[in-house]
């Protein structure tokens, strides 16, 4: 795919965010575009040109069968002795390192890792909650859920089809709940990403002065996360897909890696 | 004021983000309040109970007066040796020393540090874009701006004055765009709040299956600053006013130091 670097687009004056009613619990191999189309369609809604879909990661993986039983699972003696140092079930530090090319830092039941998908996360994203697949045996689990496979790729299908269906041209972000160095809370983020630019280069344009701006690369793609996660349902609820509605953005075929910093350029690596 | 840790909060299934048009360039010592009152009115929007309006803190900054003339500024040796050290205008580095506690990280063209205020911010969030003041005399300059002295109770004080005008319940936040380790792009974050609960509790919900979910604390103030992000204008399209419409969310009188990690509990301090 071409590299387009950061995209320069015109800003949006309003948006609309909606949590898309509708959408069941998501098991392994269900179809999940078909399952966002009949949710769009139950909530009337009919997808326009630069529409964004934000699908939280949760259900891609369940979708995708991440399921893992934790009994199940061989524990390294790598992943022991660092379960043991940081008071964590080395079953789930085995599947962190397993999911991870680095260790960034390890703390009292915390591990962040640099993820196989580019990204710095603490645990891997490896999720222990709604993480029970309709397949569990009785007496199975506890179950945990890893990342989704290849969710640029995912983001990537899953417009292909909804972008079929409907003959609208759309965005597709895959969302995760990051936590972050200096601040609290989680926050969304983009994972995986396609139709919308990740990055939205303001550097070209000018203040109000005529001065150019300075630093002003925005995070599209996470902010885009971060908006839908206001009105995704992390519990009960279960509301993993998320409209965006109102941006104004170019086709682009750039990838999530777009948002993540190479090592040798962070100065927190 | 009571300290009540993060909020209970049911979700909210539908948000409208609006830039509000009609704000004129902001010059020391604007009432904003009645800017944004007028600008409101203008756009036909009335307030309505649970709204959040989210403030650029580079507008309060206009209102304050915090500009710094660059050639009046006295660099310290230590400035002097940091900006030699790193390539920055040794003037820049003087006031970002002088607004900070405690640097981070230095690097070619940029000093992290933790700012006065609590959080931690590339080159203390000072900004020379759209820096110039209607009283700067011919030849003076180039203009910096400092963040708000007080963004919390700025933010309070707007507030305020925007509840009694329109006798509904509001939130305030006061945003500014941060840089971010590990990932590209920055994102709105809260650095002034008031009335909107800045972290937003999930912990005690169940998931799906009865679980208590895990690592669910939401930077509630961060994420609403990002969604304005989306459509507040930085550029010369001067949008620095952006209603949240949809939240539902508790009163609470917590500060904005809430977001902000402290430094013993933070793995990259």
């Amino acid at each position: 795919m071409a590299t387009q670097g950061p995209a320069r687009i015109h800003c949006s004056e309003r948006l609309e965010v909606i949590a898309v009613p509708g959408v069941p619990l998501v098991e392994r191999g269900d179809d999940l575009a078909a399952l966002f189309r009949a949710a769009l369609d139950g909530a009337g809604i009919a997808l326009r040109d630069g529409d964004v879909l934000v699908i939280t990661s949760k259900v891609l993986s369940r979708a995708e069968g991440r399921f893992v039983d934790l009994p199940r699972v061989a524990v390294s003696p790598r992943a022991e002795e660092i379960g043991r140092a940081i008071g964590k079930d080395p079953r789930i530090v085995e599947l962190i390192l397993g999911e991870s090319t680095q260790v960034s830092r390890q703390a009292p039941g915390v591990l962040v890792v640099r993820h196989r998908l580019g990204f710095v996360a603490a645990n891997a994203g490896i999720d222990c909650s709604n993480a029970v697949p309709a397949f569990a045996p009785p007496g199975s689990g506890p179950w945990a859920l890893l990342l989704p496979a290849a969710p640029d790729a995912s983001a990537a299908a899953l417009r292909q089809a909804l972008e079929d269906a409907s003959g609208a041209r759309l965005g597709v972000v895959i969302s995760d709940s990051f936590s972050r160095p200096f601040r609290l809370g989680t926050v969304g983020a983009a994972i995986g990403i396609s139709g919308l630019p990740p990055l939205w280069d303001r550097r070209g344009e000018r203040d109000l002065f005529g001065r150019t701006l300075e630093m002003t690369i925005t995070a599209l793609g996470d902010q885009v996360a971060a908006a839908a996660d206001l009105v995704a349902g992390q519990a009960a609820e279960g509301r993993p897909l998320v409209l965006v509605r109102g941006l104004a953005f170019p086709p682009s075929d750039e990838l999530s890696g777009a948002l993540c910093r190479r090592e040798e350029e962070d100065l927190y690596a």
